[in-house]
């Protein structure tokens, strides 16, 4: 008999936000470690491949022509052009992902969530990740990169822009030790697993205890 | 300083619900050991106390006077009438905690966690517990009771009537292990606490992070 409490259910797509310097990409990797159920999304993109890059693992890359043409036939869940390149999140290998109940990762930044939003509705779950405090913040950034003073004051005040639309997520996290960090938005991920409205096999299985 | 990852914030109602035999009232309570932040609400009775209980930890017992009275100033978040004593949980205790940022449990029946519904809106967690199996919950009757053929079907007819309005609740929990379940419910309670709504120091937090 297959396990009871693996009740079919559809996958979710995660987000996770945070200002640069606040965490988010260690706090993503060490997730994917631990949670064989989830998987990064691969995003389309129009810029060369730089060496080492894989083609369908790192991104899929495409034409100019191609990446216009599936944005013609809205075929994408979010895009952008950011300089010259454009980058974007197919919508069919996600949707197939959700279909056979794996969760789908995304790092996408603040447009590229509202975009998410908009197509996903309630398959999507946003989660933004604070720093503890302004000093950590500024120790974090100072730390990662040895650049000018100006270059962190204009980080710190990317930083503080993007920290002000922490309302339009729906968990947040306040990084404060990185382990930590990753077992809340594994909790998070594993709640919003028990959710009603993901489990879509329910019917059946409470049908079967009642008959 | 205070720990950045402790935002103030308002305090949530879980309900716990499942058909008899589910398993429900164990895990309410190894829920309520492992969790210091997590209070039991207590009901106000009309009835009689039995030899041991004590007022104000196992009911608030008072006088079908008073608490008509109290129907009548809607100071009940949900009140029921059962043969002839009345069980009600008073809405001030229960607003000092959440107002406080503790989580109250809560022991109503479908008809109660629909009352509470009605007027806590996002500030109610409903968690409905389904038994593995039908064969499973039959046996946990039978092993419960020593009751006649006739108490037991009567019994899994009330569980399949009861388990047939899972689609009311919010999470679902299926009891393969107890422990296992325990864990379920403490996840799905400690997800709920990072969500940004609940969370109403949020907006000075991020202010404090962004000045």
């Amino acid at each position: 008999m297959s396990d009871p409490k693996n009740i079919k259910r559809r996958g979710m797509m995660l987000v996770l936000s945070s200002p640069s310097g606040a965490g988010k990409t260690t706090i993503s990797r060490k997730l994917l470690e631990r949670d064989d159920n989830l998987k990064m999304s691969i995003s389309a993109t129009t810029r060369a491949p730089r060496p080492g890059e894989v083609d369908g693992e790192d991104y899929i890359f495409m034409s100019d022509e191609k990446f216009a043409d599936m944005v013609n036939k809205n075929e994408f869940l979010e895009y952008a052009t950011v300089f010259d390149n454009s980058y974007g999140t197919p919508f069919g290998p996600v949707e197939a992902a959700l279909k056979m109940g794996k969760d789908v990762l995304f790092d996408v930044d603040r447009q590229g969530t509202q975009q998410l939003h908009g197509r996903a509705g309630d398959d999507l779950v946003r989660v933004f990740i604070l720093p503890p405090s302004k000093d950590e913040l500024e120790c974090r950034l100072r730390w990662r990169d040895q650049d000018s003073e100006e270059v962190i004051i204009t980080r710190m005040a990317q930083a503080s822009d993007e920290m002000g639309h922490y309302d339009e997520y729906d968990y947040i996290v306040v990084n404060v030790d990185r382990e930590d960090s990753v077992d809340d938005v594994h909790t998070i991920l594993k709640a919003e697993r028990m959710k009603k409205t993901r489990r879509d096999g329910l019917y059946d299985f409470v049908r079967g205890l009642c008959k």
